[in-house]
């Protein structure tokens, strides 16, 4: 009751003062990386990004995330993109991924906040380019921005001096695996990784953040809280079902492209019912399966799957438009 | 005319028998791996399918064939796609694929058989997918969700402990080879090589196999079944003037694409002509470089081609929608 | 004054003799490459490429160009595309290009005039089938298909024994270079680098080649020229800040897609003006980051990018389709 009043005042605030709707759009603009167009939801995301920064040793994370959040944002105003959608925060959710993804591959250097930028920059044009060309089938970009700029850097960065390479694995060949999660772990170290699994959309690998995640999409909507933890789990007894490494699962290295697929498939794009979450669960399991298939797809490249495995999902599965009761979702406004 | 009145009497059970109809359309199923809306194509396809896995020792080749053509087919009743499609075995051919080509390459464990379904379930939700996508251009999803489905699961076995590896060729560079076919083999070895080319269409090397498709499509489509053959000897003409190796030419490895090609353009997507048998031929030289070419670009993943040699060629070939007297080809019948 | 008297005679000639139109036709095909629908920068484009083949002692180059040209006219005759298309010299470009490319990677052996020859047929039928595809966004295929026919001959190459190799790299992994351009080099070495990066865009590294294709575009059209030179230094001072290679900068290596890119932003599909500016220095920035990133994609396939980073960019920028002052570019002509 407090809350809604107090977010009944924000909103007031935010349609009377400039300075007040340009936080409240930035703040959408975290809350939409999980589909939430909710100033609510995007404060509990920087909050939660903000501990694990700082818990994981990691603050270059945390400021690329406002750098990135930024950029995006501003590159969509000055690109003339749709007001509507910029006040969604449509123009920075892409943004802020780059924010964190790049520091945590490359170390903070002066390049490093200049690649920020840029990319951010970079993945608000390519959103106004990949939304227009899906809008023909009434598709949003998802990720796809995020993923497509920061792979372009990252493998850049093997091509240029002046990158600090810190993070990113051998390019090298595939090699199956010999052993498997053993035996399934505790339930205490299950319950964490389903809690990182969440916090890794961010990639960060920290249950308190993922549990400020969690707080933030229940302020928004609580089917999406539900959908984005049961995905997490989900993923869990996928993983093992296939013999994942058990410290990948540990780290929800296996989750956090499987928390979009449930949040979006079972809460965003259709309206939560029976049929909606069997096929929301079918995404799930699809999208750690292509999990695995992008790790080993992208080891000779040496660089990570991102959110990719969720993007594939996530397009797969809406381009067939099937009839499970819709909600409604405009093709002005991509990602919700 | 006995053959005819048998069909005549088989659809007549077909309108009023659900049973009869039932294996009708996944018999239909079958024959659209090869363009042919025939329950007589289709029977001798899985004959010919049965005769193979059972002279080659893969008997599970042929299990998953049945497999994945009713997952195929029931995951499209499922998720309610269009009767008229389902009717005609639109939502079988990619699931009897899926069912060929897993136990192909994996050992016949407990998993491949939970992979055989889950992949043709999925094979139907990317059909319905891609279907919806290339429908702007009125072009065919062709087997793009078999290979697509088909890949990732192989990509992800090289990831998780469960899945038993037993066909893939190991992930490397490819080497330029220093000899070829050094001279062409003895007439009766290309006959048979023309004959494998088509049975490997099902991933079988068998040429017993490729006369029994023939039959069933010479049954369904005499134009087809002469595209076939001439399809699978012209491929074996360009990779000798190429330099292909001999054995996998022997084995049928450069024809089973430009099989499918030649019977696509040659005989479905264009009616029968002088002007479109060149086009076909064109076509059929184009699948045999687009093989090699994916042979070297799938070689540092240690994953095989499938049949996407045949789907870049005819979506290439099908998309400048060129007026060469072209068969109506509806958007809701994507693989008529 | 003369020249335009002289043009305009050429032009009348044009109209009225059948041969002079053909010649007219195959010059702005040379032209189209970037952007240009003039015989009289085709011209220069020829001059340019006769004159590096022979300075380079790579007459096979310039042999090549002509050889593509024209199959790739013809093939667009052949395959009944729109006359006026034609007559622009779409259908030209990319065949040119693929005869500049084959002969560079392969020996000169009649093999590779059979593989010029069908892979200009093949670019225009790729062609056809990537400007419908785009047409629904109102954006061209580039040189797209260029590079699609190209990278899959290359790759087949190490496929078939009887394709002679001369100029591929070896397939291997990326690694950092521990060494970008020490210090900046020379002026005089920046001014040839500029002038050779130009030149590239042929696959001709030559000063002299560089400013014949200059002194065309600015017979065709003065910004063109203009944004083509600045596009080759915006290149260099984007490579250098980044850590590129000093060699391949001097080469050109970096530079000529960034002026592909220049070119077609800056006063193509767009009329030239201040925002235009920026949007295309924005674009030349971009490229030169793409064109490292897939310098390191294509390094396990041994095979060079081509103008693929420019195809990127272009497509890139040009999908959202921005409001700075288009000018219009018609669907029946995709490269204009």
């Amino acid at each position: 009751m407090t809350d809604t009043a107090n977010r009944r005042g924000w909103a007031r605030m935010a349609d009377s003062d400039p300075l007040v709707r340009t936080v409240d759009t930035l703040l959408r603009g975290a809350g939409q990386v999980m589909f939430q167009d909710s100033a609510w939801c995007g404060l509990f995301f920087l909050l939660g990004i903000g501990w694990g920064a700082w818990k994981e040793g990691i603050p270059e994370v945390g400021i690329g995330a406002v750098l990135g959040l930024i950029v995006g944002t501003l590159a969509a105003y000055i690109l003339n993109a749709p007001r509507a959608d910029i006040r969604k925060g449509l123009h920075g959710y892409n943004g802020i991924l780059v924010g964190c993804a790049l520091p945590t591959f490359f170390g903070p250097t002066p390049t490093c906040w200049v690649l920020v930028a840029a990319g951010a920059f970079f993945s608000t044009v390519i959103m106004l380019g990949v939304s227009r060309f899906l809008s023909t089938w009434k598709v949003s970009a998802m990720t796809g921005p995020f993923v497509f700029t920061t792979w372009l850097i990252l493998l850049a960065s093997y091509n240029f001096a002046h990158f600090k390479i810190t993070g990113l694995p051998h390019p090298t060949f595939s090699v199956q695996p010999t052993q498997a999660m053993a035996a399934l772990p505790g339930s205490e170290v299950l319950f964490m990784a389903s809690l990182k699994g969440i916090s890794q959309v961010f990639l960060i690998g920290n249950a308190v953040t993922g549990v400020l995640f969690l707080i933030g999409l229940a302020g928004s909507s609580l089917p999406a809280a539900v959908f984005a933890w049961l995905g997490s789990v989900a993923a869990i007894a996928t993983a093992a079902f296939l013999g994942a490494d058990e410290r990948s699962v540990a780290e929800g290295m296996y989750q956090f492209s499987a928390v979009l697929t449930a949040v979006g498939l079972g809460s965003t794009f259709y309206s939560p019912n029976m049929r909606t979450a069997l096929y929301a669960l079918l995404g799930t399991v699809f999208t750690v399966v292509a999990q695995g298939a992008l790790n080993v797809a992208l080891a000779p490249l040496g660089i990570p799957t991102l959110t990719f495995p969720f993007v594939l999902a996530a397009w797969f599965f809406l381009l067939p438009n099937l009839q499970l009761l819709p909600v409604s979702h405009r093709t002005s406004s991509p990602a919700v």
